[in-house]
């Protein structure tokens, strides 16, 4: 008999059958585990999908708890945040705890990550089309509202969280990110931003965080952020803008900013996500031992 | 009313008693289109399990075929490789073509991963226990011809193959794709080689690498090869031997091997695995362009 190959628990001669079956096929390996679950939001009114990726249940320890990664634009980045946790927090690799991420999907992605209403596109100009993308901005209060009122407390019902949160976010997420920080800074341990889209409304958010963060303060907070080829690829001042930042970051010489900062010229705007979340997940726990590690 | 949680397709009365349900939980979200995959070998006398990702149907071009990359140690990176391949080919980042992953899942590691039968063990010193893991070495040969003859024609039978394929492994996989390199050159396009560990028997592999390439050969070969902290962090000669694969391929002066080796002293054996395959992959696409792309 020739070696044969065989799907499992189903019938030799619905091989070719199945095979052609899409539907039946995809469930057939189960990556990671992961809920979805709706949030009808009264603050945003309108019902809000969520994606929750937890920690494979450890029957030696059915009480233990764990940090949460709330992340933005949880249709893009979900499945990527969830296998860099699950595989670095693995036994044989352990390099950060085993941790919940929560990812936030988009309805009106311009209305909740930015934080001002703004017509001024990213070229500086005004943006004055009726049916401009830019209309439905300024949201990040409400949508901020929305993440401590309703989605943590969901979270935090249903889930074994520990008290340590994480908000990560790229480009309108990345700004969003740091505006929670210095708007709502109860609410999350650590930030992530990827590419912060600094150039929204006159770079509000720096000025923001010039006039928030005042000298010498102490913050208790980490910090990531980065950016990529944008502002070589395109002639702006996207770069320059993370540069500002940066600079303003050492002049407000803070206390308890555990903070970096971290340029990747080779990488693109959309590829560039795949190394930064890794690099500040790294960034984060890099003082974080296994327990029972040496 | 206040806003409330609910899970998709869940009544609400049933909304705790659901959460703690782990199976109904798991599939509610679908992280990735996979199978797993049964193939009885003749050549191997065990049934063996193969995990294959592939890319989700594009109803606009339901004929489209994919590159196939066979992934070693399917069980460890599996999910890695295939949120890796899904990401990096969506529309809005395009820096690979979307491509099938194949996960082979180990029944005896040492046995298949390495060419010679051996037992002088990491550190120099022969292993002459009775029940020494290092007993059933020596494999690769097998392992590899039931890629070829078993496992290749399975996947090309079910899935929408195109002819480049990709050889990937970590560590004894990291050496069994350089072998497979040196001795089956037919079966593969492109290699990564993650922190091989070219210690196996007195550095069997680099030899039979100096012995199997002769100067100046026209290879056609891609190879992407790396290592990590290994050698610093335990004294050893892990990272020389790399240092002298990749100084014998220079002293080669082949024809058509495109390589890059790559040494990351900030990440260990185990975390290496996410930075090099993105690395890896990124490198073996460099001069990739989307169709249509400018």
């Amino acid at each position: 008999m020739n070696s044969s190959c065989l799907f499992k628990s189903i019938a030799v001669l619905f091989l070719f059958f199945t095979l052609q079956s899409t539907a039946q096929k995809k469930e057939l390996y189960n990556h990671l585990s992961s809920d979805v679950i709706t949030i009808s939001s009264k603050i945003l009114n309108e019902d809000r999908t969520i994606y929750v990726h937890y920690p494979k249940p450890d029957s030696t320890n059915v009480n233990k708890r764990f940090p949460v990664l709330y992340l933005m634009d949880g249709e893009s980045h979900f499945d990527m945040l969830s296998q860099y946790t699950d595989y670095l927090s693995r036994w044989d690799v352990s390099v950060i705890p085993q941790m919940i991420v929560v990812g936030i999907v988009n309805t009106k992605r311009t209305r909740d990550l930015t934080p001002t209403k703004s017509i001024i596109n990213y070229f500086g100009q005004p943006d004055t089309s009726a049916v401009s993308w830019m209309k439905p901005s300024g949201g990040s209060e409400q949508f901020l509202q929305f993440i401590q009122t309703e989605l943590m407390p969901c979270i935090e019902t249903n889930y074994k969280t520990q008290p340590f949160r994480i908000f990560a976010g790229h480009s309108f997420g990345g700004i969003a990110s740091i505006y929670c920080m210095l708007t709502h800074p109860d609410m999350f341990n650590a930030y992530i931003s990827v590419s912060p889209s600094f150039w929204w409304d006159g770079e509000y958010v720096i000025k923001l965080a010039d006039k928030k963060l005042a000298k010498g303060a102490m913050l208790n907070k980490t910090l990531f952020f980065s950016d990529a080829s944008e502002g070589v690829s395109d002639g702006s001042s996207f770069h320059t803008n993370l540069l500002k930042f940066d600079t303003l970051l050492v002049h407000k010489e803070l206390k308890g900013l555990d903070y970096k900062y971290k340029y990747y010229p080779t990488e693109t705007h959309m590829t560039e996500p795949m190394v930064a979340y890794y690099d500040a997940l790294r960034f984060i726990y890099k003082d974080w031992k296994a327990p029972g590690a040496k």
